[in-house]
């Protein structure tokens, strides 16, 4: 089967999950959970839980009891959005061709329906736990695995250093940080985590370690180029704000060439570590392969 | 002993567990550390820490096991002062006697202070859990209670509510709402979590959920007396900043005199409940009572 039309059955599989959740807006809190809603039907690639799903598909794994870690992980992703888009971070309009959260329910109920997201994402791996107690040790282990992701010494301290750098010239250590940390930490965490619930031996979990830590990287360099030579309407948004917003990115400090070598490199050590998985590893070598080549 | 220096010394204990927690601010990302450390260290009660910890203790259960629940319980409710002071919400500049998050780091850091703190909460129990697998159900168990209450359907749903009425007339049920989530829901996932961790059985932890729906609500109930009755200095605030920005109140709804009626017979139902623990319970009756008469 075309690699793209599997991809969009495993998006679908997930958007029908996450339309379940937020069937239920009856409180008087509702307003939040529309904004919530809001952010995470409005498009996205559902690159994460699509990872963290196949991981632990090719390992034989339990996909009904990952399905809520992928969940979260789409729900962190989304509440990291959020709050990305804020005036008092990057101020931003639009996302993916629509109105940011904040623009559409103001700032209070934005940073409330971030907030609503991260704590829903723990709420949804804990309950997924309690149900199946036989899978408690790799619940538990997934769990960690996200949480260290998500924190200040992940996606947060990414954002922190990128907030604090904004407009001023950095090395590529710091950009570097910025990179690992901001994007590429729930990228590999959702590997990671579905390497565990699994069941992943270590030389296997070893291998998918590296298969993140490499698309990971290649994904956010990618996200530069796109922003210096992408196309607008294919993805949803300006193109060139890095160099209006003098950012340091892997094209401005390489040139686009250079950094197109240096995901090309990325991806074919991702594809080494998957060698050990045979034929099974079909749709992550497919999906590695899609990551260097997408327009959006 | 005198319940006060009682207090003082579970507050001091707590106090020096959190200090350690944030020796390392060596990374990239150190701004942001130093900021979820300037508002956990700002002062405050430590009620919700000291009610978890000390409803295990009655329980006879393991102090050092829940000693990071307790440590979360005060995270999250930080988070949720830093994020409620932000402009786009209650917009205040001083908090404690001492500048908000916010004033100090700027609105962007202090998002990503709040956001940080409630990751962190849950990396913190996450390893407790982690490291004690013996007492994983308690653990899971509490982590359940403690993401419920601060989620969209506890604290969170409570903020909301707040933010959409503010400066509305508001009815009884709304108000109820508002007081229920938005305060009294950490107090009484502190205790549920504590009875919890101790091994409560199944009567010892109704009698316990009831102490802390009624000093939850007393609580709340008492802080509005003091905006309008107060004394600055002691509260470290303006008050009568509840009546200025015309917000319902007890005291706006009730008048002064029938909210501290509500308050006593809220006091007097929470002691019944301790009846079944005897003497073991003497520190959590003294604090009910001084919740009565607090005067900060």
């Amino acid at each position: 089967m075309d690699f793209k039309v599997q991809l969009l059955q495993r998006k679908s599989k997930i958007d029908k999950v996450i339309g379940e959740v937020f069937k239920d807006k009856n409180g008087l809190q509702k307003t939040v959970i529309e904004a919530m809603e809001y952010s995470i039907k409005a498009g996205g690639k559902r690159l994460r839980p699509v990872l963290l799903l196949e991981v632990c598909n090719i390992l034989d794994g339990d996909i009904d009891y990952a399905m809520p870690f992928a969940l979260a992980m789409e729900m962190i992703h989304t509440y990291s959005l959020i709050h990305d888009d804020l005036p008092a971070m990057d101020n931003d309009d639009y996302r993916r061709g629509k109105l940011t959260n904040h623009k559409v329910y103001g700032e209070g109920i934005a940073i409330l329906a971030g907030d609503g997201l991260l704590n829903l994402a723990f709420e949804t791996m804990l309950d997924s736990i309690n149900n199946d107690p036989k899978l408690c040790n790799r619940g538990i282990k997934a769990m960690q695995i996200i949480s260290k992701a998500s924190g200040i010494n992940g996606m947060i301290g990414g954002q922190v250093v990128d907030l604090e750098w904004e407009g001023k010239k950095i090395d590529i250590e710091t950009l570097d940080f910025i990179h690992k940390h901001k994007t590429s930490a729930l990228i590999e965490a959702s590997i990671n985590a579905g390497a565990i619930l699994g069941g992943a031996e270590e030389n296997q979990y070893l291998e998918l370690q590296n298969y993140g830590r490499c698309i990971g990287l290649a994904f956010q360099i990618v996200d530069d180029i796109l922003d210096e030579i992408g196309d607008e309407e294919k993805l949803g948004k300006k193109v060139g704000s890095d160099k209006s917003n003098e950012k340091s990115t892997y094209p401005s400090l390489y040139g686009i060439e250079k950094s197109k070598e240096i995901v090309s490199g990325l991806i074919e050590n991702s594809l080494k570590s998957l060698e050990i998985f045979k034929e099974k590893a079909e749709f992550l070598r497919s999906l590695a392969k899609y990551l260097e080549v997408r327009d959006h």
